[in-house]
């Protein structure tokens, strides 16, 4: 189903050819985000959609997806608790490797950030081949947390992604069907 | 005028020894966004303190700024700028560079981010010498905005930042006078 308030946001999003390389169209959220309205609408449906969720915090993936994980903490009334690339946390972590194109990366989060039994939402800007949603999720599961959800303001359909998040209920704003 | 809500806000913060290097005493917020009153609490203050202040963007610098100025920007209904770190952003920028204890380093911002005559608060969670602080004024002025204000969670007021920053409205939320 289509939401045609997050259909309308569309268009404020910025198509950049050829980055990061060669080939790829990127998506560039910038242009939303430095639009009041755009930008309000945006973190406003991810209020609708989540209110009365019962979540108790909101999980985000460096750095791109803490500008929407922050502010929608902030509505509901969540913590807020980052995910980042290895050695930026300072405190215990634990971490979980993805596959990237060629070879691996990973991610961590402290031991202290999920209790046990806390109902989470993991929220990003983009989802591609959904690895790093992936990761972030068993992390979650790690500590004993329950992924409640996973959110992003635009998925890469034509990538995927949710035959590695099938066991999870996704929700994504806007859709690319085609590079 | 030390704001009590804010002192509050100080045992919410982790101290971790030598980290990210031997002899510094890194000041962890992440304790503080996890807990979801404090993080509320947190940008209420912020929203008290500059509402009212007609400000058209929020200014954010990589990586944990970003948590603080997307949620501050939506409760003011202002636009969303993220300052990043050189080829991180898509479009066309512009970039300033500042020193480090080594060498320099340089931020970038979208050309388009900000208009002329805009009221622009920078907002990060952390300032110590105000190098990076002074680099985002920089961009804000370069594209023509009023830098109406800079707002930090914590400052390492013993660094003297504010030497730096003393053209500008600065407010910390907590300041740590030693190490």
């Amino acid at each position: 189903m289509v939401d045609a308030r997050a259909e309308r946001l569309r268009r404020y999003i910025r198509n950049v050819p050829d980055f990061p390389k060669k080939g790829i169209m990127f998506r560039d959220i910038t242009t939303l985000l430095q639009d009041k309205e755009a930008f309000y609408q945006a973190i406003d449906i991810l209020h609708d959609r989540y209110q009365g969720s019962r979540l108790q915090k909101i999980v985000s993936i460096e750095s791109r997806g803490f500008i929407f994980g922050s502010a929608l903490a902030y509505c509901l009334h969540a913590g807020f608790v980052p995910v980042r690339k290895p050695k930026k946390l300072p405190s215990k972590t634990i971490r979980e490797e993805y596959q990237l194109e060629y070879g691996t990366d990973a991610l961590e989060m402290h031991v202290d950030a999920i209790e046990n039994g806390e109902r989470v939402l993991i929220v990003d800007d983009l989802v591609a081949t959904g690895g790093t949603a992936v990761a972030a999720c068993n992390l979650v599961k790690k500590l004993g947390g329950e992924v409640a959800g996973i959110a992003f303001l635009i998925e890469l359909s034509f990538l995927n992604p949710r035959a590695k998040l099938k066991n999870y209920d996704v929700y994504s704003m806007i859709a690319y069907d085609s590079e």
